[in-house]
């Protein structure tokens, strides 16, 4: 495409491209007719402003750049849908990368993101992430950067999470008060703080609650959104324990793979054995038995995110120190058939 | 940030800017030891091109802009990794908007993704674009533009669908060779052609299969994804029409609320009705039970879409002419226990 120029209205009017600026920008010294004629002919023209010029002066791309781990993945979904509605709220684009849950792609996104000068950046780390080198030669050169979901905690830059042990500690909790004595946990990768989190809180409410924890109780779901893993682990449990009672997995998908192993070889839930999520994903609320799940603000954590990168790219514009955030959404716990 | 610039890399070298430049480039009229020198120093004051000043010359920006409904919807999610699949590959960068299936708003980021100077844009329409003016304008301004999934018939531009139509004479005709004889249809919105082309799909397998059309067994679900239009659609059904001894539904979401609605008024699936879905969902692998649906390649259409906007872009460019491609990608069906 070829963009309409200032200089394309000017050679059109037969009047100087300065005029045309002027009229534009409504500058006063510029007659009324004239001023009408540019408008009409912008119009018809169908002018748009040259942005990327402007944005030379200002320095400003009005964009903010996106890595998550993956898109196609209801969480990360919702957190998009917040992110995309907050920035367009404030006239920011957004462009998105995906991680694909490898640090090596992650560091050339954000190396992707550097070269674009967006005004800031908004980041779930990959599963891979045990070092932050990357993120925090950009925050040294004042990039505004917030993580959220999947962070690292040496990070110095603002946060916004959900209590992953206390949400997993309710859980528990609530499985142990309800009668069930021999819980499992599926739990998820070794690195991402989340993964960790949640196994933390199922730790600490067995122990609060006077139940010895057992490791050989603990499987590991390598992708913590395999289908697979929850199929062929809740296959390895029951061969190996057949005195558990409830399973507490990382995510709804972990536990919608554990449903499916039960359904197909008789296994009543939750009179044999219970199942409790993570996350309310959508399908929780279809499957068979319907899946008690802990509620995660997917939206919610991408809008605030967004609210607060936008607060520090504008006060980093204008050379105002801020400090950063940590910001702790609220989760709740559905109670469904499942349990 | 305050991106590092060239002068101040000459600054810290006590040498031109110049100089700096040609370095960087590789010009032969800079000698070895000062190419060495300022390579170096770029590396440690972390310079990075300035991209928008080079965009500027080029009057490219490597950024494509995609409007799509929504992207909390399992179908988008998995076109959006497409798109964000090959546009890296090509190095290009993606910025996405929703138009939330109002017209409004995609006119409205038509313009925002104009005013950005992206370099080509793909859209699948909102349920509410009968009339093509802001995608008109822009194509005649030689925007390259690439319309998927939910087109207009009438735009003059390449387009990646399905045919909606085939795949659903394929879904009913599926029906009637099992010995499905009162087929009833829960269709989408009046609007978007692939919810047309999925009606016109039923209405000639039971044409050409010698089973009357009747129009009061089809039944409007105004929002294509809405479970309860489903849930609430398939209550009236059995209420008016006890004969009813299949439904073919717009999407997934649809056949998953009528799941819901036969499985808790223990009407049995597929024995007294059975449903046939559309989109294959993940969940519709795992609800109970499971739904026969037909596999639309959302990964494949966003991938396809964007290396047919990417070299449109490039020809554009170049000034040399192309035409249009419409390509019409492959569906299947997949047969579960719900038919």
């Amino acid at each position: 495409m070829e963009p309409i120029t200032l200089k394309d209205i000017a050679n059109a009017l037969n009047i100087s491209v300065t005029t045309v600026s002027k009229a534009l920008r409504g500058y006063i010294d510029v007659g009324a007719s004239t001023k009408k004629a540019v408008l009409k002919m912008a119009k018809e023209m169908n002018y748009t402003p040259n942005t990327v010029a402007v944005n030379l002066r200002t320095q400003q791309t009005k964009t903010i750049g996106v890595i998550i781990p993956s898109i196609v993945h209801q969480f990360f979904s919702n957190v998009m849908d917040g992110i995309i509605n907050e920035a367009e709220k404030h006239g920011y684009l957004v462009i998105t990368l995906q991680s694909n849950e490898k640090l090596e792609f992650e560091k050339k996104q954000l190396h992707l993101l550097q070269q674009k000068r967006v005004d800031g950046i908004l980041m779930s780390l990959s599963n891979e992430t045990y070092q932050f080198d990357h993120i925090n030669e950009l925050l040294q050169n004042k990039m505004p950067i917030v993580l959220f979901d999947k962070i690292g905690k040496l990070v110095k830059c603002s946060k916004v999470i959900i209590d992953d042990q206390s949400a997993a500690y309710n859980a528990v909790s609530y499985l142990i008060e309800k009668g069930y004595k021999r819980i499992a946990h599926f739990r998820g990768s070794l690195q991402p703080q989340n993964s960790i989190d949640r196994f933390l809180g199922y730790k600490k409410a067995l122990i609060d609650h006077g139940i010895k924890f057992d490791s050989s109780l603990v499987y590991l779901c390598d992708n913590n959104d395999d289908f697979n893993d929850g199929y062929t682990n809740a296959k390895k449990l029951v061969n190996e324990h057949q005195d558990v009672d409830a399973i507490f997995a990382i995510t709804d998908v972990v536990a919608v793979g554990i449903l499916k192993y039960f359904n197909e070889n008789n296994i009543k839930i939750p009179e044999d054995i219970a199942v409790f999520g993570f996350s309310d994903w959508f399908m929780s609320s279809v499957v068979t038995p319907t899946l008690s799940s802990v509620v995660q603000p997917g939206f919610e954590m991408g809008r605030k995110a967004t609210e607060i990168l936008i607060e520090e790219i504008k006060l980093e514009h204008k050379k105002i120190p801020y400090s950063f955030q940590k910001i702790v959404l609220p989760t709740s716990l559905v109670i469904r058939k499942s349990t």
